[in-house]
C-alpha cells in the first residue's frame, strides 16, 4: 500500500532571483504510515523569506535542502489517518512537512491545535506561529523595547513587521513607524494597523523619508530589510538605540555582497546595540508570547491580515511573488477548505 | 598677579591626517586661583584617540573643541598653589585640564591620588585610569566575556588593547589573539603580554590572517581598529559572538566614510551582538575595575607599558604619532620629573 502525493522539489540553486525552473512538481508514492506515524492532509501551507536561504548552498543557520528532495516549511493540515493514540484521527495539527498535499510525519513532529472559532487555522502559521513569535522576541527580548520607546520597522507590511508595529502600539510606543514597498501598504500601515507614520521606500532616499517620518530620531529598529534601512536606521537612531535584525530580504536575491552600512562609526558614539537572531533560539518565549497575541486576537486589538494564494500548484508562484514584496501580511498557500 | 603657562591650541580643523600647521602653542597669562581653586603643575599629559573627534566639527559624543581654545584632556599634576582646603598644596591629582604645563582648576574638578611606589604616576593616565576602564567595562560588560571564551583585539598593542587581551588571559581566556601594525608589536604580545596568538595587519587580509590565528574562530571581539578588522571578526565570529565596538582609528584621518562590512548578514545567521560604548557611561565600574587591576598591578600579573615623548613641545607630535600606530602601550607625554 502507499499515499499518492504532489509534492514541490528544488531542482537547481537558484541565481539571484528564483525561477520556475529552478523547482518541480512531482507525483511521489509514500508508503503507508508507519507505527507511530500520521498522515495529515494539508489545509494551508507557509511560504517565508527564509527558505530563500535553504535554497542556497550556502552555509547558513537553516541547512540547505537538498537537490531532487521536496522542500519543507510550516504546514497546518487535519490527521486523515493515524498510527498513534497521541495524535487521532481527525485532529488538526501543525508540522514542518510543507510545500506537500498530503504528509506522512511522526506524531512526536507535530503539534495539535485548536481550532479557532472565526478564525483561519493559516494564522498557526503566521500571527500565532513562526513569525509571530519572531515579531514578539525580536521587539521585546533582542530590542528590550520598553514603553515610550520611538520604534521603526522594515518591510513593515510583512507578516513579521506588520505584527511588531502593533505590538509596539499595543504595548505604548511613542511613535511607530514603518517602511514598505507600495502606496496601498503604506495606507494600511496608517489607517488599518495604527502606524503613526509610514513611508514608501520608492519615494527617496530612507535616510530623508524616515527623518520626515522620526524628526525626533528613533529608539528601537526592527529590521527585516537590510541594505539601506539599516543605514537610515543607525543614522536616525537616539543615543542608546537598539536594533533586532531579523533578516535582509533585500539582499535575499543578491548575487554579490552589497557594502555594509557607511556611518557605522555612530555605533560607537550613539552607544547602539545591534543585535542579529533567529526564533529558534528564543522558543522558551512562547507560553508568555501566545498569551499575549492571544489575548490581542479576542478583543480584536491585533490585525492579522493574510494573502492567500490557492492551490499547491501555485506555491512556487508564492514564494515568488512573497520575495518581490507581492504579500500584505502573511503569505500563505491554501490547499484544501479550512475546517474551523 | 597671574600664572604663565604655555598652551597648546588648536588654530585650524585637521582635514585628514593632522598637521603641525593645524595647532600652536602659546604662552598664556592665567588668574591666580579664586577661592576653591588649585594650581596644578603637570607632570604627565595624555593623547588619545578620541581627540582627534574632538577636533572636528562633526557632532559626536564629546563636544567639539573651539579654534583658537586651549585643548583638553586626562592630566596628572601636583598641587603647587591652593585655595581648597579639600586639596592641599604638594597634593597628586588627576584632572581632565592637559595639553598646558600649568592648569588652574577648581578643587571639585580633580581627583586626588596616591603615589604609586616605584611606577610612575602616569598609570593614572593608562592601565589606572580611562584607556583601563575602557578596556575592562568593554570586556566584561559590553562584550559580556565568559571563562572559556577565544577573544580578538584590534589594536592590541595600543593603551586600551594591550590591557583587553591581558584582562581576558587573566580571567580564563581560552585563547587571545591580537593585531597590531609591526613586527616588534607583534612580537611583544606574544611573549611579554602572553597572546595565544598576534598578527601585523599588513601582512595580508585580515580575514585570512585572523582564521590562521583563530581557525576554531572566535566568541569575543574588541574593536579598537574599525573596518577590515571589523569585517574579519564578524566572518570569524562562532554562534552567539558578541563585540564591543570602542572605536574605529583606522577611519579617524578618513575624509570621505569607507562602506561597512559585506557581510553583515552573518549577524543575523550566527546571531551575533554588536555593541557600541562610551566609558563615561559605565563609570559604576570603576570601584570593581580598580580593586582588580590594583592586585594585577601589586602582584606583576599585568604588565602596563607607556611610551613616553619628553616635553610639552612634543605634546602634538606625540598625538599624530598615535594615530599612525607610533605608541606601544599608553602614549604620555611628560612635562615635568615624576614625584613618585
Amino acid at each position: 500500500m502507499s499515499i499518492s502525493t504532489r509534492e514541490w522539489q528544488l531542482v537547481r540553486r537558484p541565481h539571484g532571483e528564483p525561477v520556475a525552473e529552478d523547482f518541480r512538481l512531482v507525483s511521489a508514492e509514500r508508503p503507508d504510515p508507519a507505527d507511530g506515524e500520521v498522515v495529515v492532509q494539508t489545509i494551508a501551507m507557509s511560504v517565508d523569506p527564509y527558505m530563500r536561504g535553504r535554497m542556497s548552498a550556502a552555509k547558513s543557520y537553516a541547512a540547505s535542502w537538498e537537490l531532487g528532495e521536496t522542500m519543507q516549511g510550516g504546514a497546518v493540515g487535519q490527521v486523515v489517518a493515524s498510527r498513534s493514540d497521541a495524535v487521532p484521527e481527525g485532529a488538526l495539527v501543525l508540522h514542518g512537512l510543507g510545500w506537500r498535499d498530503v504528509a506522512v510525519v511522526p506524531a512526536k513532529h507535530v503539534s495539535v491545535v485548536e481550532p479557532l472559532p472565526g478564525l483561519p487555522l493559516s494564522l498557526y502559521l503566521g500571527v500565532l506561529g513562526m513569525p509571530g513569535l519572531t515579531a514578539y522576541a525580536g521587539l521585546f527580548r533582542l530590542a528590550d523595547f520598553r514603553e515610550g520607546d520611538a520604534v521603526f520597522v522594515s518591510g513593515a507590511a510583512g507578516a513579521v513587521g506588520s505584527l511588531v508595529g502593533q505590538f509596539a502600539r499595543l504595548r505604548g510606543a511613542s511613535r511607530v513607524v514603518g517602511s514598505a514597498g507600495t502606496p496601498e501598504k503604506v495606507r494600511w500601515l496608517r489607517e488599518e494597523l495604527g502606524f503613526s507614520a509610514a513611508f514608501d521606500y520608492h519615494d527617496g532616499k530612507v535616510a530623508d523619508l524616515l527623518t520626515a517620518a522620526a524628526p525626533d530620531g528613533i529608539d528601537v529598529f526592527f529590521d527585516n530589510v537590510g541594505g539601506e534601512h539599516l543605514e537610515a536606521a543607525i543614522g536616525a537612531f537616539r543615543t542608546y538605540g537598539r536594533a533586532a535584525l531579523c533578516g535582509s530580504i533585500s539582499g535575499y536575491n543578491a548575487t554579490t555582497a552589497p557594502p555594509g552600512p557607511r556611518n557605522l562609526g555612530f555605533i560607537v558614539g550613539k552607544q547602539l546595540t545591534l543585535r542579529g537572531f533567529i526564533v529558534g533560539s528564543h522558543a522558551d518565549l512562547r507560553p508568555e508570547f501566545v498569551g499575549a497575541v492571544s489575548g490581542w486576537l479576542q478583543d480584536g486589538s491585533l490585525v492579522a491580515r493574510e494573502t492567500v494564494v490557492d492551490g499547491l500548484d501555485s506555491a512556487v508562484d508564492a514564494f515568488r511573488a512573497l520575495l518581490s514584496g507581492g504579500n500584505t501580511g502573511k503569505m500563505v498557500v491554501r490547499l484544501a477548505p479550512d475546517p474551523s
